[in-house]
C-alpha cells in the first residue's frame, strides 16, 4: 500500500461486493427485521455501513443520530428516514420512545463510545459499537455492566470475523493445517492525513495502535484463539511532525501466548501495509491484504508448495454479515461472537502495550 | 519454507549459480591468487564454500584443516591438495611455515571461532571467519585485537553482502526509493534436525538466534545502515522438546534505530521462513526468500503498484564474491566491507537480545 488515506487503504471493491451480496442472496427475508439507529454520520458510517443494509436479511436502517442537521437532512432523504426518526445528540434519549429502533450502532470517535453505548443501553436498546470498543478497560467494563443491567446485547464491530478469508484463516490456523502454529506476524498501517479527528487524543484515546494497530492485535488473538500472557512494545514517534503532537505514530509489539506462539506485530500512521502471516511447523498462511473492506488475498505454503487460495464471492459481505449477526442474536436470543468482552480483551492488551512502551519493560497480562 | 533441514532452506540453485559465475567471467585472472586454508570440513565448507573457488578470480583453495583424517584424504584428493597442505588441529600452527597459505577460512562450530581466528592471526595469516563471529562480544574483541597486532586482515562471512538482490535492497532502502524507511520486518527460521551440533550450547553458544536469527538482525542493520539503540526480545522455547535442552527455539526481537526506524524480527528453530521487508513512506521492498544460498526473489510496491524486480544472473555468486573480496583486500591493501567490527556489532545486539528476553525489559545499546 502506498501513501494514502485510511479509506484508500481499507476500501476497494466495496460497492461491487454489495451488489454481489444482494444478487447472491437467495433466502426469503424473515417477517421482522431488526431496526438500527446509526449514531454518528462520519465517513465510515455513511460510506461503508449505511449502504450495506441493502445486503442484509435481518437488519434495516430506521433512524439517524447526528449533531449536524444538514447530514440528517441529506442522509435522511437518501435512505427514506422520516423526520420523526432523526435525532440530535441532545435529544438522543428520545430513542427510548421509538419502537422501530431495536439497536444502536455507535460509529462516533473512540472517546464517545462508552457514553453513547451506556446511554443506548439505558434507553433499552441493543448496542453495536465500533472498535476500539472504548479508550480504556474501565470504560469497556462500564459498557458491559450497563448492557447487562439493561438486558441488552452488546457487540463490537470486528467486521473481519464476518469476512470469509479471515474465517478460513482462523479455521486453518487453529486446526493446524500448516502444522501447529509457531509464529504470527501482523502489520497494519497507513499514512494518515493531518486533518483527522484520530490525531486528537481527546477524541481518539491514542494513535495508530487504537485505530489500525488493533487489526494486528485482534488478528493475533483470533488466529490463535488464545489470550496473550506477556507483551513487549517499542514506540517510535517523531513529535516534530504536526500530526503526532498528541498521539503515537509507530508501535511494534510482541505477544507471547500460553501455547508458546509468539506474535510480532506492527502499527503505523506513517506507512501503508495490511497483512498477517500464520507460520506453522509445516508452512504458512499469508493474508495480504488481510483486513480491507474488500479484496482479501490468501497464499498458503504447505509442505514446500506455495499456492493462492481463492474463495467464491460471499453471498453477504462483512458489513452486512455483521449487521445481520447482531440482528439474528436479538431475534433468536443468541450471544454475538464478538461481544463486549472481546473488545475489552483488546483494550486490556492495548493498555499493556502502552505501558510496556512507556516503562520500557515487558508487561505480564492476566485475564 | 516447509519443515526441512537448514541445508534445504538455504540451498537451492547453488551449482547452477557457480556455473553461471564461471561462464559469465570475462576478466583475465590476475597473476597471483590468494591461497586459502579451510578450517573445518563440515557440510557448509565442503558443499558450499569449497566448490565455489572454481568461480573465483583472486582466490584459490590450497590447504585443508580437519580432525578427521578420512575427510582430509577425501577432499584432499578431490581438490588436488597435496599431503603437505593437509593439517590436523594439533599441528594447525604449522600453517605458519606454508607460504602458499595467505588466509584461513574458519568454518568451525561457533565456540571455536575465536580460538582458531586468533591462532591463525598469530601464525601470520589473514582470517575469514563464519558468522556468528564468536559467542560473545569479548571473544570478538579478542579476535580483532589479535588480527590488528599481527597485521592481518579479518573479515566475517556475511555472504548476503555479496549477493546482488541484497545489495540492491540496501541501495534502494538507504536511498529512499520507496520513501524514507519507517519499518522493517525480518523472519528467518527452519525446523532443525535433532542431530545438529548447533543444538549443543557448548559448541554453538546459543540457539536459533546465533544461527539463523542473525540473518534477520544483520539484515535490519545493513538495510538501515544504522546501529540499534534499543532492543526488546521475547523467547519461546519448549524445554521438553529434546532439541531444546540447552539452546533456545524461537526469539522475537524488536530494534529501534536512531532515525526512528523500528525493526520487528523473528528467529526460529521450529518453523521455516526466510524473508524481510523494508517499509517506506511510499511503499515497500519485499525479499522472500531473502538470504538463501541462491534463488532470492524481490517484489517492490511503490506508489500503489506491486511488481517483481528481476536481476540478471550475477557473473559471480555470493560465495565466490566473498572469497574474492578478502583476496582483493589482501592483494590491494583494502579493508573488507564486513570486517571484524561488523561481526562484533551483531554480537553486541545478540547479547542485548538475550539479556532483554531473560530480564524481561528493554535493553539500551551503546556503541
Amino acid at each position: 500500500m502506498a501513501t494514502g488515506s485510511r479509506r484508500a487503504l481499507l476500501g476497494g471493491l466495496g460497492a461491487g461486493m454489495v451488489l454481489a451480496g444482494m444478487n447472491g442472496r437467495s433466502r426469503a427475508a424473515p417477517a421482522r427485521r431488526i431496526g438500527y439507529a446509526i449514531v454518528g454520520l462520519g465517513s465510515y458510517a455513511t460510506r461503508q455501513v449505511m449502504p450495506n443494509f441493502a445486503g442484509c436479511d435481518h437488519a434495516r436502517l430506521v433512524a439517524l443520530v447526528s449533531g449536524t442537521p444538514a447530514k440528517l437532512d441529506q442522509y435522511g432523504a437518501q435512505y427514506g428516514i422520516p423526520a420523526t426518526h432523526r435525532y440530535s445528540y441532545a435529544d438522543f434519549e428520545r430513542i427510548r420512545d421509538n419502537p422501530d429502533i431495536d439497536a444502536v450502532y455507535v460509529v462516533l470517535p473512540n472517546s464517545l463510545h462508552a457514553e453513547y453505548a451506556v446511554r443506548a443501553a439505558q434507553a433499552g436498546k441493543h448496542v453495536l459499537c465500533e472498535k476500539p470498543m472504548a479508550t480504556s478497560v474501565a470504560e469497556c467494563a462500564a459498557m458491559i455492566a450497563a448492557c447487562r443491567k439493561a438486558g441488552t446485547k452488546l457487540m463490537i464491530g470486528y467486521r473481519s470475523r464476518f469476512e470469509p478469508y479471515n474465517r478460513l484463516a482462523i479455521d486453518l490456523a487453529r486446526s493446524g493445517y500448516v502444522g501447529r502454529t509457531r509464529l504470527i506476524t501482523a502489520e497494519h498501517g497507513f499514512a494518515i492525513r493531518p486533518d483527522q479527528w484520530r490525531l486528537d487524543r481527546a477524541l481518539s484515546g491514542g494513535g495508530s495502535m487504537m485505530d489500525i494497530g488493533i487489526y494486528s492485535l485482534n488478528a493475533a488473538r483470533y488466529l490463535t484463539g488464545e489470550e496473550p500472557v506477556e507483551v513487549s512494545a517499542i514506540e517510535s514517534t517523531n513529535r516534530s511532525d504536526p500530526r503526532f503532537r498528541t498521539v503515537e505514530d509507530r508501535i511494534g509489539f510482541q505477544l507471547r501466548f500460553p501455547s508458546g506462539i509468539l506474535a510480532n506485530c506492527l502499527s503505523s500512521y506513517s506507512s501503508g501495509h495490511n497483512g498477517y502471516r500464520v507460520i506453522g511447523a509445516q508452512g504458512w498462511i499469508n493474508m495480504e491484504p488481510a483486513t480491507p473492506y474488500s479484496g482479501q488475498s490468501m497464499m498458503i505454503r504447505k509442505d514446500g508448495v506455495t499456492a493462492p487460495r481463492i474463495l467464491p464471492v460471499a453471498a453477504k459481505n462483512q458489513f452486512a454479515g455483521q449487521l445481520d449477526h447482531l440482528a439474528e442474536c436479538i431475534l433468536n436470543g443468541g450471544t454475538p461472537i464478538v461481544p463486549g468482552e472481546e473488545g475489552l480483551a483488546d483494550l486490556r492488551v492495548i493498555e499493556a502495550i502502552y505501558r510496556s512502551a512507556a516503562e520500557r519493560r515487558h508487561v505480564a497480562i492476566s485475564a
